[in-house]
């Protein structure tokens, strides 16, 4: 049981009113017990609140014996949930729900009366885990130096012919050798036009002469995430286009990356990035936002992006990822994971940046 | 588009005094259009209601260019939901919700008026998917097919020293082989006394003469899933206590599935099977209800359990899962998927049942 990120976010909590909230989010009672379950379809909750002892509210099918430290409420299938609930939440107060709580258990509690409101809580759990502490940025660190590692034996595995698929297939056999665990999320692997999709899954497209060859890939190392684009050439030298756009693409992250300190606005960094690739005449191109924040899960709260005026705090782990993607190709991008620290910020990711031509 | 689809649940919604509904559930969407989106941590609804065209929403990340025959409204990362779902969703009506809608989206909804009032309206279409319509049947007979010619492959991977997760590994090549695209829940395979754990991990156990051999096994055809569990001895006759519980099981197992037909409740059929396991003393290590509703997710909405007191239906697949599980064991599950028609049922499983001892 991690006691002090229970405080964290209790202390946080507070700011929104709340004395009490039930979080529901597999990821975010991992972040406070260290314990992973994947309810399905069943109901967990930890409760948490000023002055309350934690109370873990788990299906009996999810048991087990190590004593974390706190409460454990097995629950039935038949159980009614609302029942359950009856003296672990205070009815006399407003009661922050986890923003992923499925809508079933929030109706039957609001019919219920659980509580005398309900209200979104999660912004408490979300601000506690955006700021890392020395223990997490210690092994996203790590996480990014394996991916790093990892990307330097991707790029041996390119070859004419190859398919995306069955390089995506390989990835994670290296990443565990180095190391990490899983991936952290499905790896893109795209080559020639399949680049200017920043969502395209591998397919058994086959390897040409003269493609671009796009890997965005991540993995988990003890429970915390990495993600990293590099955007390579295979066999030929690009072509002035494809020059220009990659010099872009590069500029902006590294401009972009170059602002970072605690204290300022995160839609900003984004405005540099996306200012720089505009003014190069790219901006329609730019189709997404600059970043996200990562950490347990590759996409955590927090974004960079024009829509998010939240302040950078030292502890933040986020992604700089600009793209430019012309319909039909040619694509690119170029992403690296950053920690925001107390005087400034350190980029997780060294794998270089120029121009580097495979084959 | 499956239209006839949504006028079922549009029809059923109409019994709940429902006449709009926004469905989230990946599944349900697919289920209605044809079309798998997982949008992650994104708004994603399909919009149906009496006298209504549906309208699909969805995040512009997730565009695509077929004509499903409705309309598709795309948002962007930066939009309110509330003000998208103006003019979409009537704010002088009820609106269901679908259960597992997340509490962000229903908290917005609810503090701007998206609707009079807000209920869960999901039995409505999980009422609909629990009555499958003979193309579905077809695929979820053909599913349980290709499990049934799975699990003889399955004991052929059996040898001394052979890891749990070592057969795991291969199943998925195995159901490809077959026709199925992926499994359709993490595979179980458990050795000695972890059967008697039912959701056991598969893990570097390795096997040795007198083991039970279970495998909780399913797999993905078209879309629609299969379930099965059968149960096996290594190398050694079971012993009497381990013949006694596999026989009760199997009678739990054959005559819960010798009394379905439509119209009974769903409650009794538990009933039965754990009736035989109790009379026969293993009551209290019968631990989980006797089955669950199956088609597009391997766990639908419908329970063979004591709770669960709907009548079957003709066009309902569901699963026969006894199991005694004595602690430290001997564990044993007999598991069938199961159709009932309009006369009766058809078992999906062929799978024999006989005490079958390897190698």
């Amino acid at each position: 049981m991690h006691m002090e990120k229970v405080n964290k976010a209790v202390a946080f909590l507070k700011d929104l009113g709340l004395s009490q909230m039930l979080v529901s989010d597999p990821a975010a009672i991992f972040y406070m017990t260290g314990r992973w379950i994947h309810p399905g379809e069943r109901f967990l909750a930890l409760c948490i609140g000023e002055g309350k002892a934690p109370v873990l509210i788990l299906n009996e099918l999810f048991q087990f014996q190590e004593d974390i430290g706190i409460e454990k409420r097995y629950i039935k299938d038949t159980d009614d949930i609302t029942e359950v609930l009856k003296g672990i939440v205070d009815p006399e107060e407003t009661l922050g729900i986890d923003k992923t709580m499925q809508a079933r258990f929030l109706l039957a509690m609001m019919e219920h009366h659980t509580a005398k409101a309900f209200q979104n809580g999660s912004f408490a759990v979300d601000r506690a885990r955006a700021i890392k502490d020395a223990g997490e940025q210690e092994k996203m660190i790590k996480a990014s130096k394996i991916n790093d590692a990892a990307m330097a034996q991707f790029k041996t595995l390119v070859r004419d012919g190859v398919t995306e698929k069955e390089i995506a297939d390989q990835m994670l056999g290296i990443y565990q050798s180095l190391g990490a665990t899983d991936h952290s999320f499905p790896p893109i692997v795209s080559f020639g036009n399949h680049a200017s999709d920043p969502h395209h899954e591998p397919d058994d497209t086959a390897l040409k002469e003269g493609d671009i060859v796009l890997f965005d890939v991540g993995c988990v190392y003890e429970n915390y995430c990495s993600d990293m684009t590099r955007t390579f050439f295979w066999k030929k030298e690009p072509t002035q286009e494809e020059r220009t756009i990659y010099n872009t693409v590069r500029r902006a992250n590294e401009e972009a990356e170059a602002m970072l300190r605690p204290g300022i606005p995160l839609c900003s960094i984004d405005k540099r990035a996306r200012d720089i690739i505009t003014e190069a005449g790219y901006g329609p191109y730019f189709t997404h936002r600059l970043g996200h924040f990562i950490g347990i899960e590759d996409h955590e709260y927090g974004d960079v992006s024009s829509a998010f005026s939240n302040l950078t705090e030292a502890g933040n782990t986020f992604s700089i990822e600009p793209g430019i993607y012309l319909p039909g190709g040619p694509g690119t991008r170029i992403e690296d994971l950053v920690l925001i620290t107390e005087d400034g910020y350190r980029r997780l990711n060294d794998y270089p940046k120029d121009i580097e031509v495979l084959g």
